[in-house]
């Protein structure tokens, strides 16, 4: 329904001086990342035309100036309402078994956009690094952040580049603040679940969580967990047209499905009721939360959303996702009920008993995302 | 000439949702910032309800969604191109005399959107934390952030928290993402500057790279200079309405009045020449510079502008300036020049010679914003 149609961004200028520079500078001498390289002279642009530029080239990126530009008229050819959304992304271990924090800082922002039923655009990049990596490092997660950023079809346009001491900060932070263009059909919000609506996720939950946890602990599991991280903008697309009364999409990222759940009880003044067994977990996340005593109904997702979808389009939303790469173990995992405490989630587990879920409590795993 | 008439933002449901929040939910039990509070549950929760949306608390703010969400047909009235960008603030110390890392994170961003001739909206707002950052303190950068917004006229709509373990960064660091619209009428480059414009500042230049630096160490200034960080839309909307051929506005930050300069001169193939008689230094900050063996004319400004303006609008560009309570120590600097090396900056020294002022090479002050 929505076609991609923009004009390149009102930048012919910066298109200009990106080659300009690009002909003019060398190649980046140093292979560490120093305090000039934030310093805003001459090693920081060396730094972005060697690493930034050649990775994320594209029309729209301002080398230039501060600020990308974009025709109003442009967009308002994708829809009516603007979305604006910004995370930044802090995860340790920065590369792990299924992404790194460059593809995740572009999946979290786009997903960010995406369930609001927008089609992700514009993306910024701005990023704190810390003295001492290894400008190979950076190429690398820079490579990741311009692949998936392809992947996603959304361009980044501008950024920022700080450098703190060693040991003023984690190796590298990373924000992306992106926007994107709501078609006019769509009127997504957590407030319009009802009584009858089913709850379907797009696969197996807790993937992203157990895989960080993993990776930094010494269980070394002889089937590595991957991260779930991915872009859904595309599925979203797929599950929107497939049910176009969908009520509301949320990544669940972290505080799990159980935070989102509670966030839509808690908008919408209903009860939510889902079922153990027809909640999709890899028994390796399984064995792994058992393990460890962790609930999977809180683990991080960078791949899954939950959607709430009237009851007579559910067929249709489910067909359509399983037909999606990102969505072939898609489920219907619970409904809104029509009686039930205003704001309260249960599950009906795999013995016939009912426990609350409740939002989470404490922290379960820092630096998720 | 360009009135903010933009109607709220299309969150009625989070506004709803900000209410019931604040109702329902205590105040913050913690004084004191840990892993919880990035955790994205409860502890979340609690910290965005009773410190973020006290302060930031506004129409737009959607707390119960990860995206904001604007009508095109709104932002249309103010415009014809939307501006976007991003900065990611890491100023050591956070405190220091004329401002805060709040107050920098609205100015900044504000002033990058205001330079390209856009009205600034709409500001996002990530927070990496410290784990053990007093919620005090906290709360006090906020409401920096909250007052300087205000006075900027923008809104912050949406943001993010995430804290990392004790010495994983340095107390705090903040991203502000912004948007704006540009009117029709402007179109502004740096590669528009021509032979023969004249190169104006908005008044004395390095206060706020000299009261960081002056912060940090132990000279004791008896009159402590100040930093001059402060939002320039208003000014810049003034200087535009009297000089509206201004061919390019920067504001001048990292890498002070040089690198601006050498980027205007790289970007317009020109040569332009500055006067070291007319160039507005504060005793204080001379003489700190001199002390101390730095080049003010590399300092970082957090509320001083460079302006291009065609010699015939000159005069009315400066006395707009001056009436203006950010400008009134303006200055016309230098020009452009007719001949000269394309790309070359240099500056008229006191004692009649002249140097080449090239861009920043290495690191003059890290974590100087």
């Amino acid at each position: 329904m929505i076609e991609k149609n923009l004009a390149p961004p009102d930048s012919a200028a910066a298109v200009a001086n990106v080659t300009d520079i690009r002909t003019r500078r060398g190649k980046l001498v140093s292979s560490v990342i120093t305090l000039a390289h934030g310093g805003g002279g001459k090693a920081m642009r060396d730094l972005i035309d060697d690493v930034f530029i050649d990775a994320f080239s594209n029309p729209a990126l301002n080398t230039l100036e501060d600020q990308a530009r974009f025709q109003l008229s442009d967009l308002a050819k994708l829809g009516d309402r603007l979305a604006m959304t910004t995370d930044s992304y802090v995860i340790d271990p920065i590369f792990f078994p299924g992404g790194d924090i460059g593809k995740l800082a572009i999946c979290g922002t786009v997903n960010d956009l995406a369930v609001g039923g927008a089609t992700p655009l514009y993306l910024t990049c701005a990023m704190i690094i810390e003295e001492g990596m290894q400008v190979d490092t950076l190429r690398q997660i820079v490579k990741s952040m311009a692949d998936t950023a392809r992947e996603a079809g959304v361009t980044i346009v501008t950024g920022d580049t700080k450098v703190v001491g060693r040991g003023s900060c984690d190796k590298i932070f990373i924000n992306t603040a992106g926007i994107g263009v709501i078609h006019q059909d769509y009127k997504l919000g957590a407030h319009q679940a009802q009584a009858g609506d089913h709850i379907l996720v797009n696969g197996f939950l807790g993937d992203h969580g157990a895989a960080i946890l993993n990776a930094r602990g010494d269980m070394h599991l002889t089937s590595p967990i991957e991260s779930d991280c991915a872009p859904l903008h595309d599925l979203i697309q797929t599950l929107l047209k497939a049910a176009p009364h969908t009520r509301f999409i949320r990544d669940a990222t972290r505080g799990g499905i159980a935070s989102v759940l509670n966030e839509i009880a808690d908008a919408s003044k209903c009860a939510i009721e889902i079922h153990e067994t027809k909640t999709p977990l890899r028994q390796e996340v399984k064995g792994f939360c058992e393990i460890l005593g962790l609930d999977p109904l809180y683990l991080a997702n960078e791949g899954k959303l939950v959607a709430v979808v009237p009851a007579e389009e559910t067929d249709a939303a489910l067909t359509a996702m399983r037909g999606h790469a990102l969505g072939k173990d898609a489920a219907d995992i619970g409904t809104v009920l029509h009686d039930g405490r205003p704001g309260r989630v249960h599950m009906q587990t795999l013995f016939g008993g009912k426990r609350i879920v409740d939002m989470l409590v404490g922290e379960q795993l820092p630096r998720i995302c």
